[in-house]
């Protein structure tokens, strides 16, 4: 028993969660099938948007009882806000409404991609690190957006692997990887584009740290059970990445060479 | 409720499963950690390979005692072996010897990627079927010689991923589009190659029926935590293409369109 | 000027040709444009298709009067049979038309795929062999089969990238890379699914011998231009090869590492 | 002939070029090698970096002799600098030595991936346009950084494809391509990560409009023939970019698909 193991928590910012999926709440078909699917997926955290108008008018009183039966933390999001006054603007509010001081920080830089603003998104980290924000930055894997983020206080990043909604999965891993190198110590959790929960485990093999989800499974034919699946599937890749995955080998090797020895480095195998 | 429900069992040649991972038992550091591995894994199915000498010998007390205890059911194979002729003698002494006409049928027709010979494949396929084997062949994803198998009486197909201990996951992934198009009522199982719970989850995504680990597992710095990984990754994946799977999109779409109407198609979100 | 040097001429059959390109003839939106695609290509061999009428009628006089200007070599294939009795029928019925024993050997096991049926594909192979053809057979990548078609007597082997129209490239670049290792000394060419001259290029630069392209020069808004751009990516691929490429590097590298020292293992660099 | 044609030249800054390659001069074996490399490869623009000494002295006499009588047009960088203080000396520098006001735009964020610092390349970039310079800045594919470019007066953008000096080609062909889509008419050149003459084809075929190489010439085996191949393989892709490439289909559709009626609408073939 003495393998390695899997750190089972994710901590960020001080606080920890044995859910490795964050979950958002956006273009579900009803506010039960959200909350069935929120449940479903063992999530711990969920995104809320909150721009122009409060989030209980707009997400159901069903939710929100969901919400408080199940304990799960809320992360207010500054989703649609083009510019770093707008996002500045709506964390505050979302910071009065929704009494949390974290917030997952996005300036929107273009509407059909929804890629970042990363030199807006630096610009809003400042300000809100400062007003003491514990903030969430949806970034990409670009390194020099990250220093600046971190060295602005975040202590988590959160790369997009692909465009929001668009379930491409994981567009850049070299990218992704080179990320995940730079910044051992700081939480990674990709944030878009994730389509199928191999894409999600596949984010886990790298060394992430967790998966923020939307669309695939709000979108998914059965939201309940793609919800599960995406619980199942980030566990899996966690875990495995702590076991210790092979490398890719470019010749094949057989996987039953010596009949007579089946277990290496053993003489005696009766 | 009434979403779409993935079928829970794996049914091959009249028996169902309710794991749909099929483990093999080669190159594990112990017997000990090999029983562990398949206990934590979840598979009902063991491959043993039986060349050139008795299971019993090859693989330890301890593992045939776990056999015996989780009712796990044997799937004997002839690996290694390279012309119809010694696959045919061998799948004879392994019905003998375990008491079972499932047969793994392996004709390797190249030493280094140990890719199958589809030509003496087919032919063994042929004349094992006639002596009542139930045969699941290691095949590749060619159609022509999928024809055949099935038409010989094969009731599985068991195509590679990519070569035998090479970890390299899905090489072809058009071609094993393919197959699964042409032959939709015919349990497909990938069989090598899997190096990560990421490739098997694709596997089941792709609408693979299951999936067929040896080297991964067994090479993994914690064989035991890698076989509960890719059990939870086969579930994983096999649930989401249940599910109904978002198509990926060539051009990204906001997952958080709508501010002010989060639930498609409703006036009235209260 | 020791430099290695690529071999300038592609030898099939002890003919040698300075143009690695084969082309195919069907499908374009005219003989004139057929015509002056092939002279802007430079290829030195066309394949044409017999079935069910002859030649002549097919594709106009023009295209025929520029075959003979331009001294190319007429390839006749079998495509469209689906048994090996029907391809080795047009094969004879081409060897009298066309007055040559090449033959490209088609034996088609899907009407979707177009995928080659293996079996039929050595079965026919076996026959022609004996009747003194001289076999370009469309394969895959599959090493039971190639190792069938050489042991016929193949001088060439012509692995499909992906199916034949879908212009996907190299779907399976494993495989191919492993056909290239196992066959060492026998020509290669692929032979469908390149669909853009970085798709040849790449063929080209596993060390591909040739590639046949129909599809994606037919079909291209300006077929002549395509024709030219392939020409021209199939020089640049086999150069490349023949000049020593790069490995991929997993991290990187400056390029300018060293102001002052520009020419390495120089002390000297006035 | 009133088929599309592509535009010969590549026009930077009110120049015109009919080479679309632009060639990196660090790290060949010899001068000689260099200078021969670059005529192989029909450049009309060599990168040339200043760091730290008088570029006469770094690359010997029989180079610059070379480039006399080449007519070649010489791009300083600013390589190696690591923030836009130095990025911009550096620049001024060159001004002076070479009598040009062309520079390639370096701000180094990171040693090992030599990845360019977004926010200090923008910087460097505003207060260089203000001088006067003509910049060509080395960037990534993200559009918040590549709209700052264009709105501080770069009127070139030169996203890399992969790390410098990787040789691993487009590593994130969905960001290229977001980058060719909202930036349509400003030339977009590959900068970094090409590693073989396929890579640089498939950025042309993208639309991208060159591509700037140094490394996978000058560490081929034979740079000279590497260089032409190069030459080849841009022509090639921006060729066929022009004439219309096909679309990757799914399911494969013969390419012989009517046998009797070989051109497309057309009854009268004879």
């Amino acid at each position: 028993m003495n393998a390695p193991m899997a750190d089972p928590m994710l901590t960020l910012y001080g606080e920890s969660f044995a859910s490795r999926l964050l979950l958002g709440t956006a273009g579900y078909p009803s506010p039960d099938i959200l909350a069935r699917a929120a449940k479903a997926s063992g999530a711990e955290i969920l995104t809320v948007s909150l721009r122009r108008e409060s989030a209980r008018q707009r997400t159901g009183q069903g939710f929100w009882q969901l919400v408080e039966e199940l304990d799960l933390k809320l992360l207010p999001n500054t989703a649609g806000c083009h510019s770093p006054k707008e996002a500045i603007a709506t964390a505050q509010m979302a910071r009065e409404l929704f009494g949390t001081d974290w917030i997952k920080l996005e300036v929107i830089g273009n509407d059909d991609t929804l890629q970042p603003d990363l030199f807006g998104l630096v610009e809003a980290a400042k300000a809100l690190s400062e007003e003491g924000f514990k903030i969430l930055p949806y970034c990409t894997e670009d390194l020099s957006a990250a220093e600046r983020l971190v060295a602005a206080g975040c202590e988590v990043l959160m790369p997009w692997g692909s465009p929001i909604g668009s379930a491409c999965g994981l567009s850049n891993r070299p990218g992704l990887k080179a990320l995940r190198a730079y910044f051992p110590d700081i939480p990674l959790i990709v944030d878009a584009g994730i389509g199928a929960p191999s894409h999600a485990a596949e984010a886990m093999e790298l060394g992430y740290d967790g998966v923020l989800l939307n669309t695939a499974v709000a979108k998914a034919g059965d939201p309940v059970a793609m919800a599960a699946a995406f619980g199942k599937a980030i566990e899996a890749g966690h875990q495995a990445f702590a076991a210790g995955l092979m490398e890719p080998q470019d010749m094949a090797s057989p996987s039953t060479p010596m009949a007579g020895t089946p277990f290496a480095g053993s003489g005696r195998v009766s």
